[in-house]
């Protein structure tokens, strides 16, 4: 069982952007957002006020890692053919200067660069120039390079998702199991948490590394989505107590590799009320005709259109809160999205999470969210946590 | 006991605001990082591909926000005028485009517009034009006013950063008595993160909300500087098992109303070798030397070259990888640095780290770092955990 990316997968995708810069008629390309520069490298860090860079060079097949001189170690451990280090930020020569210098010195000056972003965007106290003022070249945006390559995933992404599924899914299954009545969402959270990540690391042993930062390999939580707090798509904890009779919404994932998944239900603590049931019957039936129409050849449109059809058709838009869904790996929201707007045809290899929600205000909110592989003739499911509501109502 | 900021802090902070943009002769600011927009308003939020952004018009003295229709409650509680939301990211007018919308309806069109960046920065799947593309304005880059208006910490910033060294200090207590051989990093890391998180919680009360997302209220970790690989200054975690004579460096914080403090110590597994200590007080001494050069009046750049000078003096230099310490607060690492090329002048109120760090490749890396106060004549000592050797070695 792989838990990382091999050699030959950063040497395919390295081929693949070389020839997506060939298309564009770029000479090279210049990353500055660690999800990209992760994707080329395999470099992880901890991005902070110091700025990194790389530049591809597309003629001579070369990466060069402009980092600061405290990342070297990671640097080392990378896919990248040189490594230049600027020695602090802000430092005497602000590191977008020494960066341009290096563009100058690999014969860059008056060429086409693509680039992600016009320079580093970082925060953490971090002001520089973009980079189109410290270089004279033709600076190109193509942060799409790089994501459009990253919309297919690969047998060997495929399967780091699939291992992340398995670890969400115990951390989940413990989350669930220590759910009760008078305990504060935190305690169970950061319980279900420790469980899952300990054994998830004694089962995969030393060749398992985070390429994150944060102290959890796989974890589950509420996220404040308890009670009427429910009905906040996107709640920060409150540290509340759990009382009878609450709808919680739950997340879980684990990182495997740098490649994440997505699970999370909505369970019930207690009996659960008519009302509760009615809403939690039609979110569910929302997911299952979303499941439905993922298909190659669809649009991601198509995929958002019929759960808003059938929101208008049972008389609920008003607790419509966000599109369906969106695309996963290395990234917690990738592009494309399930979204009215975006027209992406759906293809083999694409994963996504799938996850309508009713947000009723002031009572409760519903929402499963799921990840499925694109695949042939319609979805592999690759979360496998029961769905239906007997199995996710807490007696306690 | 205050846990979050007052309402006369905000108002506080819009008219300081206001005041800077009338010097610049500013007619508006247009804000698109969270630390900003939670600066001026309060507004927290988990951070996607949804871009936000907020327009605070000087002359009108009015603040509206514009967010994704999913942050709709968040916004409610924030200190802003007026929300605008849009439907959905990408949605069928891209947000940027409304935004620009906006503007022009609030009479921008044509006027000096500050921003803290040209347009919304987010990863996570974002695309979108730059703000100067969707408006004809004479977009200002602006990101300092709110930045250098954060340098002095009000009374009540320094409230909540004391509150938050209280809970760093359990934190790493219960990381300390937790250490012994054998372990996983992690297990010690959670076991004391989720007593020191509950211990808070069930302190502060229903009164304490998070702002940020994650589990943990306090945190204490290794986050990978373990053996050899504390020689990385910013090491990821390996889910290394702790052996006999490890040197350990560590981390704690807690957050309290959105602020935050740093507590990092050297510990080290057994009895310390010669050279184990011999570095160790190299570090401390450095790290006393910052103390005692940090004054108002002074230089940010007079502390660290304190101390590559005594590198300097010591032959030390080759284990230098980073300044010697960054300003605090809502962000992690914040602006002024102690780096030999900021020149910014130390003032009464500032809020800095003191980390000085020795790194010795394939041994061990040495490194403290304490939040420290600038007061009248030097500095009060925000963080109190024991910094001595005798107190950080684990007899285990």
């Amino acid at each position: 069982m792989k838990i990382f990316l091999s050699d030959a997968e950063f040497s395919a995708r390295r081929a693949l952007i070389r020839q997506r810069l060939n298309e564009r008629n770029l000479d090279s390309l210049c990353l500055f957002g660690p999800t990209q520069v992760f994707y080329l490298t395999g470099f992880s860090f901890i991005a902070t006020e110091r700025p990194i860079g790389l530049v591809y060079h597309a003629e001579k097949d070369r990466i060069v890692l402009f980092i600061p001189f405290l990342e070297r170690e990671h640097a080392e451990e990378s896919h990248s053919d040189e490594i230049r280090t600027y020695r602090e930020y802000p430092g005497d020569t602000h590191p977008m200067e020494q960066f341009a210098n290096l563009l100058r010195e690999i014969g860059l000056a008056g060429k086409r660069v693509g680039a992600d972003s016009d320079g580093y965007g970082g925060g953490w106290g971090y002001v520089g120039p973009k980079l189109s003022e410290v270089i004279s070249a033709d600076v190109v945006p193509a942060k799409e390079i790089i994501e459009k390559t990253m919309w297919i995933k690969t047998p060997e992404e495929i399967g780091l998702i699939r291992e992340s599924c398995k670890w969400g899914n115990l951390a989940h299954r413990l989350l669930q199991d220590y759910t009760a009545v008078g305990l504060v969402e935190t305690d169970i959270s950061i319980r279900a948490s420790y469980e899952a990540s300990m054994a998830m690391i004694n089962t995969l042993g030393p060749d398992y590394r985070s390429t994150k930062w944060g102290a959890f390999a796989a974890q589950a939580d509420f996220r404040g989505q308890i009670g009427a707090q429910s009905a906040v798509p996107h709640a920060i904890t409150t540290n509340a107590r759990l009382r009878f009779g609450d709808v919680l919404v739950t997340g879980a994932s684990s990182e495997v590799g740098g490649y994440i998944s997505e699970l999370e239900r909505t369970m019930i603590l207690g009996k659960p009320t008519e009302k509760q049931e009615r809403f939690f019957n039609l979110m569910l039936h929302a997911q299952n005709l979303a499941f439905e129409t993922i298909k190659p050849g669809s649009r991601c449109s198509d995929v958002d259109k019929v759960v808003r059809e059938f929101y208008e058709e049972k008389g609920i838009t008003e607790y419509w809160r966000h599109h369906t869904g969106h695309t996963i790996g290395f990234g917690m929201h990738e592009s494309p999205f399930f979204d009215s707007a975006d027209h992406t045809i759906i293809k083999p290899g694409m994963v996504f999470t799938v996850e309508p929600g009713i947000y009723v205000p002031g009572f409760a909110g519903f929402r499963h969210s799921d990840t499925v592989l694109v695949i042939e003739n319609g979805i592999e499911m690759l979360t496998y946590y029961p769905r239906d509501l007997e199995d996710l109502i807490i007696f306690a």
